[in-house]
């Protein structure tokens, strides 16, 4: 069984798209049962819109893999602690288990929204933290 | 100019199309100086999508519509407060007023998440609140 940072590192390569396409370097995947059955990465500035984030396009490809729309046995893996909007999507979709890699201490729903995840969802945090945070500094660099 | 009456009762007409293809009934309109820029109601079900809450639809539509992502110059009417995700969505365009109908006291932003909205976002609460709130009971009567 592949662990959480196989996964964690399919993310970041969803993070690495967003990067190439200058949109903020966020990554994720959905697994069922040791399968990816979702991928997304933040496009907002591509799609211009504020809800395209990886996480959204993530749920919504798996969603639309399994036929249905609740994630209660999958893991989502997102390389930033997702934000309240996501937190709130996570919490619909029942998803079983939530792994982030960097905390994101200004706009991650842990701040706003500590209780926003369904009560059920198993967090584990600071997956690939480094490497995760590290392309996000790389990118806010590279704007400046 | 229109008042935000007027514009509940626009975000109401919305509600009624998801109440009558069996969706929970919840509908939003984004204005625009005086103009409807988005509409949207609940397509959760039809599209099998935990995201597609009204509010994220009538966003979508309005950035789509103005071809920039920010709505700091238009209203957002819901016709029942928006969950935890949606007031997430709301602050990211950074919306410039929202306005809704019935509260909601079990899934809404205001207890989950009371400070979630962007601090500039002027709120309007209870604006023909018993005419959506009734909607809502009503369907879940049917379903019972």
């Amino acid at each position: 069984m592949a662990d959480d940072t196989f996964y964690m590192k399919q993310a970041l390569m969803e993070a690495q798209k967003a990067f190439a396409s200058g949109e903020v370097p966020v990554g994720a995947v959905v697994v069922c049962r040791d399968r990816i059955i979702g991928r997304g990465h933040n496009l907002t500035e591509m799609l211009n819109d504020v809800t395209a984030h990886a996480e959204m396009q993530a749920i919504t490809a798996a969603a639309n893999n399994l036929g249905g729309k609740y994630l209660n046995e999958c893991t989502l893996y997102v390389t930033v602690e997702p934000c309240v909007m996501c937190a709130g999507a996570i919490a619909w979709a029942q998803t079983g288990k939530l792994v982030f890699g960097a905390a994101d201490d200004k706009r991650g729903y842990q701040k706003y929204a500590p209780d926003a995840l369904h009560p059920k969802t198993v967090v584990i945090k600071g997956v690939l933290a480094d490497e995760c945070a590290q392309l996000m500094k790389d990118f806010f660099k590279k704007r400046r």
